[in-house]
């Protein structure tokens, strides 16, 4: 297993969707700044299930604990360790499944790489394991607003199965949280939401996309040729449970351009060099070049539907599986907003950190 | 910089495009393994530009030498170096563009994060320092053949701006490199061809998306949380140059499906656990299955233009930039073919041997 | 900071000696094994204070609990989370010093880094934070006799300020562990032991070596060049408090001999490869030989003393320091025991696990 | 095999003593620094043998050629590749010992892990292996003084055999090099050269040690709990071929002493905080406090003497070696002076870029 994300600001994250606790350490942490942790807790109650009619009815309260790291609020630049006791974990509704491995979850490829088929809901593999992202962004993004003020990450839902929505240059999170599909079209919310309702009526799912911007994400961020910061988004972005695809700017949808039609060209605004148009999406070169970033996400209807299913058992028997009607999210993109976001900040400020190191050592030679 | 990939079996590439040369050390391969350079250099060759009329004519050589690691022709364990000197450069058609950023290059994030604008075509910013990557993974599929014999790693090119082929579920090399444009769907060739030859007499360039599939990947691949087989791979992808867009299995199509149309069922078939369809393209939960794995990556239109472009010089100063015709390729992607397989292959050969550690010191017990 | 030691078995640590709570994330941990919990809890016994009159009289508990990565006690190949709160944290004995660097203390240079002078007793700096680390390596060293039944990891105190104890070539832990004073030599005990009382009653303190032997470790563990085996022996023991050399085998005392006499003949015993003597120190060329590894640890005398000592305070004046009588031990070798012992079962797990993706990869060929 | 070290100012070395080349890759450079080539080859020819009486008469001219990372002598911030070509290679000197394991060489181990018997003379566990590090560290060491003018890493041999030098506290490389012996104690000169001739007359070797100052290292370097400065210094020089013992500051003679004896007592020396004396070894709780970091290293008398010795072939049979006499160095000490200082200046390079990242993100609060 590898459970640390970063190079210079590092999250290690463990914890089981049902055992005792989940949680983050963060380790390289810049130090004397101030942590406020009722905003780390808003932002794991972004991520909660049970916040609306279209989400998991699960009540986790998920209440956020320091053991380390803080004096007074303060970071000291020691590991910070945050902690979220399980509390609502009711365990005989994964006992009927637990000799049958459940069609597109992690199940079976746990048991064939770990031997061990966990009575936990997946284990490692449950949404709940974003936690430990969520509450290191968390305090990641504390950081970053203090380094970098203008700084904004922002992601929304973009498309639910085939509703698609439009979504302007600029929107903040307050436009994006206002309701509770996290998308701000409001053109687009009332076929978003029955969609989901119809899903969760059938006992089905759904999927889609989500859009996250980076603005006023400094140049310079990034670390070719293998560390690019797309790279290390794409990374980030395909180590979320369900996630399918990932884009960068223009994504696929670019690559039906001419070069001619694609190229960002370079002009001079407000004294500075900046880009005509974005297809880029914020990074040239692997390098970010000052321009909004904006990535693009795509997400799978969850596995966990409440219809019968072929599958087969530990012991190699084909067998039918139809789980209770239990506490899944019909649509997992609203929750996965944060998460989005989450991770879009952990690539920022390890990038962030990177870079003051080259930036503090360049030499003066002109070439 | 970070020009090292992968945790056990490591590549590190070095080489400015148009320097002395470039390279790779291959550090962590498995000791007393024949390698063939022969075939090291057929991989390069396959790269190289100037192998057909819709490639750049330039004649680059690209003689690999090996300076370590092999003594009679048998991996010592220890770092294998390969180099190839660069040859045919011609410092002139670069200078007139030494001080004008060119659109959508890293000319200008270069210069902002390094300092420095390199004379050198654009340093490691050029398709040229893929020859590393290339060399390596030409290494690393020698090992990997002798360990899992049916393993196959063959990519192909999938869409020439809005010309989609056609890929049949099964495909070899040999089929793909039928044609110089890598495609292996001959009712698409035609189509594409023009696309392209089109583009390049109007000075302009297309992009498209090319597939991947590893065929007969062991099961058990793969470092949950945050090293996840598809986010490896993401990121792998995401680090060669003009690669804008991820998709594994189903991709962001996929996300249009309803879950009880996407899982995919297990079936037991020839005595195994196999799916019935595979839209998790191989990896559920982040590790391999043992079904085909199968990645889609979108490039853009290469960059350089033979059009007239606005652009910015280093001094800040609105300038309009036009090269003069060149050699570069109108289409990167029949040449990205190798590049993307060359990525999957250093993926797989690093799990493989983080796998090994895991399955040789598992225990007993049975959960 | 850096809190993560390992690479494929990783332990991150976490927590000031007076905060919340202290503890370790272990990732990579081999699944299907079954751990004792109450085996932890005694390896951290002994590195606990209070448990003799030659020790702080501090009366810390440091109850282990498990958070996460174990299911009746079978490990999950997940991390696993161990948490040890502060209970006995009496902060008014820290007042008097916040403002006042101790000498040979991390005070001063944390303050310099970090910009923090923490309330904590030193923070990260203290002996608490060992708990981390040998709580890792307890889990470690059940894992490794579940793999390598006949391997031994024992340190014993070599020498207390002056006083050079003879240690025989082989010694368990059930003999180190009669005595307080973890020194098998009974000879040398009582004058051990006068030294540091003595040490005590005048507010001073001791310090000397220790020695630690690994018996049976497999052949071929190691990384070459910069992993070498003891490389990363030498960085684990010079990472612990107070640690001020490093020897492997014959050591300082090796570099008096000519190579003729230093050089360790093969012969071979039983139908094996050995050496005749051992002044390798059972490594060679950075990659264990089968024979018993030897390091030797030399820690400082503790630098909390109760005597005026000259120093500084924050505001840069000088002045006059003296802890009142408090609860720190007067030599920390008989707790380093376990904190050596635990480094290097960390150093061999790790190694172990490299070793294996190496030793099932290998090829076939004869050179 | 694990050829890379540090964490952002990184070298990754390669070659066989007895291969096509020795050499190494640079990666993280800071970019726009003038490298002169000239420098690093003067390094390189410090450590080069057959530079006197006292070392091995082999030839090797060890021309050092740059393959990228420079332009006009700039560093792009790209990948230095730095290579050595090997050209006096006499394999025939080798080709009686490739059945037989030569005593206390890593002839057996390499075996054991690698399943090879190298047949260039011990592969990358020779002394020329170091190539590659010094011509890293030459470069390393001109960033360095254009960053920290006042910087100077100087080493020198402190004793050989059981003849003790008196090392002045403030010696410079010019000093050192002013006689072979690379000791700048005229008066133990004679003695050491006499022991030297001694042992190579009878076909013997000898050991010793070496001390290495860092003068003027800035403030605050070292990472906490495990990337300790001092940790990261132990690593570094026990991962030298031959190396035996390592100490910081007052190292085991300090553990001979009472804490309040051991202390060093802060004080304003010209408005700055100071300790008055250094047993600390510039060091405190593994992060540099502004005084000489002092470092002393044990060699073992080398491997190879030419004197009939017991050993085993690789099938098993023990046989007795007798080198024919070759080109081996009675004595390692005067040229490992240069690896010596080489280890220290990656070391205080990585940490001092680590340090950039935290020194320039540190918040405003006091603490």
């Amino acid at each position: 297993m590898s459970n640390t994300f970063g190079h210079l600001f590092r999250i290690t994250t463990f914890g089981e969707s049902h055992g005792g606790a989940v949680g983050v350490i963060i380790d390289g942490c810049p130090p004397a700044h101030k942590i406020d942790l009722a905003k780390v807790q808003a932002f794991l109650d972004r991520r909660r299930p049970g916040q609306s009619h279209l989400a998991s009815p699960r009540n986790e309260k998920d209440r956020v604990e320091c053991l380390s790291g803080l004096v007074n609020g303060i970071t000291l630049g020691t590991p910070i360790t945050l902690v979220v006791r399980n509390e609502d974990v009711k365990k005989d509704h994964y006992s009927d499944l637990t000799e049958v491995y459940r069609p597109s979850h992690a199940d079976y490829t746990t048991d064939l790489k770990y031997g061990v088929k966990a009575p936990s809901g997946g284990g490692r593999a449950s949404a709940r394991e974003t936690i430990g992202r969520v509450a290191g962004a968390a305090v990641a993004e504390q950081i970053l607003q203090a380094l970098i003020p203008d700084l904004r990450v922002v992601a929304c839902v973009d498309r639910v199965k085939d509703v698609q929505a439009t979504i302007s240059a600029k929107i903040t999170r307050a436009q994006v949280d206002e309701h509770p599909l996290r998308c701000p079209d409001k053109a687009a919310q009332a076929s978003m939401e029955n969609l989901i309702l119809d899903a969760q009526k059938q006992g089905d799912s759904v999927g889609g996309s989500i859009v996250c911007f980076i603005y006023n994400c400094p140049g310079g961020l990034g670390e070719p040729v293998f560390d690019k910061l797309e790279a290390d988004l794409a990374k980030a972005m395909m180590s979320l449970p369900a996630s399918k695809g990932f884009e960068i700017g223009s994504g696929f949808e670019g690559t039906y351009l001419y070069g001619s039609q694609h190229n960002d060209a370079f002009v001079v605004r407000d004294g500075k060099i900046r880009t005509a148009s974005n297809r880029s999406g914020g990074i040239q070169g692997g390098i970010s070049n000052g321009e909004t970033i904006s990535v693009r996400v795509g997400f799978k209807p969850v596995a966990t539907i409440f219809k019968e299913q072929d599958s087969v058992d530990r012991s190699g028997q084909e067998q039918k599986i139809k789980p209770a009607a239990g506490r899944h999210d019909p649509c997992v993109l609203p929750r996965a907003v944060p998460m989005v976001e989450a991770m879009a900040i952990l690539c920022v400020i390890d990038h962030f950190l990177r870079q003051k190191a080259i930036a503090h050592t360049k030499g003066v030679e002109r070439l």
